[in-house]
């Protein structure tokens, strides 16, 4: 058992004990101050008999109840939750980017709420791959749920623990390397894994052993049969647990509404290998730095053509060192160079790979196209290629990227003139080899917007499972197993957004964002009017300030009819109704709201401030 | 030639002058007054002799000057203006719908600085089909720049006069229809036009004859062997044009990346009847008004199949009023139905066609899938389908709403499950086929964004047209033709963004924008003090107001703290500074927006009053 030591201050925090009072005989926390993370050993897991006897564990009244509590309603912040009388688990703790409607905010984490109070319960985190829709909201959240241990492959415990760097006030907690061949008892839930295919290494699919049956979690999967740098996903071992039987499978339904197979790694790979050779002068490439099955392709394909590569984004070159490290990558390391040192090379010889293919701000992509990088200024014979798929939400910021690429004389690449990009996730005809492998009872659509929930359920009942027997759940939406039988009941645990931003974790941040929805539409008015505390009489001319109203230079007048108007409201009331601060301020509110829209059909956000001196 | 007469006023504008001064023999405004636009006849437009004579009208000196005024960068607010000595004639005068980052604001148009004092040259405005970014800043424009004579098709005419409807007080302009087999002598300009498809009747291509070679304007343009309601596009005529010499051929890049050939509409027809003819259901089609070929398939269709139609949207409604008046849809008026009287049929009888396929606020589909629709309930047994492709920057919303449709019950089918929608615009073979026709010397691509400039150029380029012929412009980048050779110059028309909002056309929304964007992000903070104008010294505590900024409740400390130490700082300042009210503002500005950065990492926006008393 391995401790995640990188905190300052070493103290024990009390809600560690929870985490030790695992049921079972086989508790994952036994030895766990034996060994530390930094051998990269074999946890201490210990494999339990063959066959598990639920037995024990099982009572008349106790049902298996599980909740996506993220990742029913979007694509992010993925969390499930299996609870069993007083044993919890949960698959993932992963974040999300916010939508438009959201300014400000950085980003949104699952909601704890249910789990308040039962920290104890929870016998582990297991997390099913190293992308932040599955990690992200770890560093929030693990200390809200009293430091439960983590369980995942190395690749992903070296993510979560990189990026554990940045919170360490977040303090140390248990981060527990598994194998593909381990079982965990944790409680009365006994949990093993399967190797599935992604664009990460190390992503896994999860089989929950339960008193009342076994569920599936896949986590985020595609069959790739020729895959870059792992084997294909075990369909042996799929086929197996199938045979055992399953209660109920959860599938990724990202891009099961399109039909056909996803595009295999290695197919991408000619085309990306095509350009790397031919390129005339130095290639850059954009990718998400979590794209690592893409990354490693790419730098392999760099050394075999005696390129040299340079990594720009820090998440990027961290992820690189991350999997070098673990035997991921193989490459002569003399290869990566410094963004400082492409000049020193020809640039035909030249390979960047960086972050930024989503236009995302100030990743490096951006800044190379802006003009803002220090070491790399564009050149005509540089050749970009986006090898991502757009987010949706994306799209435009993406294009404005592409037209400044051009303007400064590079080429661009992007999938839709060339297969530069192979989806990550299972589409329509890889969603029915699972299912004819697992043959589950129940089909739980997970991970996509309900409408892709929805399409990925149609997908099931072509293959003939039954209506009533795909649950198209919400956030939250408990559903229950008892006997071989499921009910997707009406209880909704807690599940509103938690947002996360400069300041921290709040829930109550919806006020804030309406605030900065109003003023991003028609801006906001000052009024202030200054009185006399004694006989409420105006004392000088109200001040009006605005921005992001109207064009002031171009509307003195009627700003001017705005003040001349005020004054006399304020002038005609009765000086005692002054006392009354509240009262004044929403009467000139209202009624400044309603001059101004009849004046500019807008609704600026009206402040009136009454200063009594 | 007739007038457009729904301005209550009949004022007589000293600008229309200017549109009588045409130059040539066969000015478009000789017999102006004796027809009425209500008769829908052929306009007075003469057909001048076969082979026009530019010799009167060429010099030594001057030169062909062509600028794109609006959709050289971007999607929208088309606009070009051609330059012969003092003539000039205008190509479309579109719209553009605001970026994400312009929040407030309604639509763009193009900016006609460049125009101001030359009113008087403008010969006419020709507008290549009824789109809004094509005819969308007429009545924002035409005032501004001397009421000029506008020439188009029937169709595009009838819907620019519809939208007339809503701007009364831009008075009357002249507004006149021309045949394809016209043409029209504008100054020194000869225009004819040629017929094109895309997913509106009545579009076309301009040919701009010159005394320095002819020009050749696409419109919005792709070539369907197989339209609905319509020719295909009139190929032999375009070869004809092409084997007469083509100085420069302007084209559509919109889709020009794409490999391939544009769709037909009569193979999405098929998949649209089938889902019509099978619909369990009612059958709700969500698709842009302006898509009229498609719409008057979906009635045609409707009508064959024994079903009835309700049209939903003021545009859908009024576009299918236009086009049955000018006989471009053929049906029986009795199976246009009223949304009210829905219920009065067999749900697997009724066709709904509406606007708001791209989740736009208060459309149809939108209110139909919200619950707001006072007549459409969604009920299970209902298909919705997505006739349209989504606009790039709406996909989140446009995801949002399929949640929400499938959410009440309805079956959901869009584009990447179903050809159900085919774009307007030609693909890179398309491209090919109209270089190969027209033979132009010189290429330049218009109609999008930059990539999309540069790759349509990349087309031009494969097919032979030598690198330099290609001209890549930006928006008011003027490009000079003279004895057949043809320069991109560096000069540059005005063509900043130029916003409509509530308020009306103002090109200095810049600055209320840029304070919109700082609003929406952080949100605003208001320091008050309120000092004595003799002393300098602060009277009270200081007023502390804010939005969209945090959550003051969780964070009264911070306030409290931020409140204190503008106190002391008022305070400890020296009261004479107190007479420089600009530099204490700018140094409380400053300080609390250092203070409030190190505290919470935003930027809101500091205004900070001093009152006097």
């Amino acid at each position: 058992m391995m401790r995640y030591s990188s905190s300052p201050q070493n103290q024990m925090r009390p809600q560690h004990a929870g985490v030790n009072r695992l049921g079972g005989t086989h508790a994952a926390g036994q030895n766990r101050q034996k060994r530390s993370f930094q051998t990269g050993r074999t946890p201490i897991i210990k494999k339990p008999a063959e066959a598990p006897s639920f037995a024990r564990f099982r009572t008349q009244d106790t049902k298996l109840r599980v909740a996506v509590i993220g990742g029913l309603e979007e694509v992010g912040r993925n969390c499930t939750m299996f609870e069993y009388g007083e044993d919890i688990i949960l698959v993932d703790m992963g974040l999300q980017f916010p939508e438009e409607d959201m300014p400000g905010i950085d980003y949104i984490i699952p909601n704890m709420g249910y789990l308040k109070g039962k920290e104890k319960h929870i016998r582990g985190v297991i997390i099913t791959h190293g992308h932040y829709d599955h990690i992200g909201g770890i560093p929030h959240l693990i200390p809200k749920i009293g430091y439960p241990p983590i369980y995942a492959l190395p690749m992903t415990n070296s993510i979560i623990k990189k990026r554990q760097e940045d919170f360490r006030d977040v303090g140390q907690f248990s981060i527990n390397n598994v194998k593909l061949t381990d079982k965990l008892q944790l409680g009365s839930f006994e949990v093993e894994f399967f190797h599935v295919n992604h664009n990460i290494p190390d992503s896994m699919g999860i089989v929950i052993r339960t008193p009342e049956g076994t569920v599936i979690h896949t986590g985020d999967w595609k069959f790739d049969y020729q895959p870059v740098g792992e084997p294909p996903a075990d369909l042996q071992r799929i086929a197996k647990i199938g045979d055992q039987g399953v209660l109920a499978l959860m599938s990724d339904s990202t891009n099961a509404m399109m039909p056909g197979h996803q595009t295999s790694e290695t197919e991408i790979g000619v085309n990306l290998e095509n350009l790397i050779q031919k390129a005339p002068g130095r290639i850059i490439i954009g990718a998400f730095s979590s794209l690592l099955s893409r990354i490693k392709m790419l730098i392999e394909m760099s050394e075999k053509h005696g390129k040299v590569v340079a990594l720009g984004g820090f998440s990027m070159k961290s992820n690189v060192e991350i999997a070098k490290e673990l035997g991921y990558m193989k490459f002569n390391p003399k290869i990566l160079i410094d963004m400082q040192q492409v000049d020193k090379y020809p640039p035909n010889k030249v390979v960047i790979i960086c972050t930024g293919a989503q236009g995302e701000k100030n990743a490096t992509l951006m800044r190379i196209a802006t003009g803002e990088h220090r070491d790399i200024k564009l050149v005509p014979g540089d050749t970009v290629v986006f090898s991502s798929s757009v987010v949706p939400g994306n799209e435009r910021t993406v294009q404005r990227l592409k037209d400044t690429l051009f303007r400064k004389g590079a080429e661009v690449i992007h999938h839709e003139m060339m297969d530069v990009h192979a989806g990550g996730h299972a589409k329509a005809d890889e969603v029915k080899l699972m299912l004819t492998l697992l043959k589950p009872k129940y089909f739980i659509p997970q991970h996509g917007n309900h409408f892709m929930l929805r399409l990925n359920g149609k997908v099931a009942a072509s293959m003939g499972i039954p209506k009533e027997n795909i649950f198209i759940a919400d956030n939250g939406q408990v559903m229950e197993f008892k006997n071989g039988m499921g009910v997707l009941t009406k209880e909704k645990l807690p599940s509103d957004h938690v947002f996360v931003d400069g300041l921290g974790v709040s829930d109550e941040t919806n006020i804030v964002l309406r605030d900065r929805q109003v003023l991003a539409e028609d801006g906001m008015v000052v009024i202030i009017a200054t009185v006399d505390s004694k006989t409420g009489k105006l004392i000088q001319n109200p001040d009006i300030i605005s921005r992001g109203f109207v064009f002031l230079k171009e509307h003195k007048e009627l700003i001017e009819d705005l003040r001349h108007r005020v004054k006399k409201m304020v002038t005609d009331s009765d000086p005692l109704s002054w006392a009354d601060t509240n009262g004044i301020k929403n009467k000139l509110r209202d009624y400044v709201g309603q001059f101004l829209f009849s004046k500019t059909e807008k609704r600026p956000m009206i402040l009136p401030v009454v200063i009594e001196v």
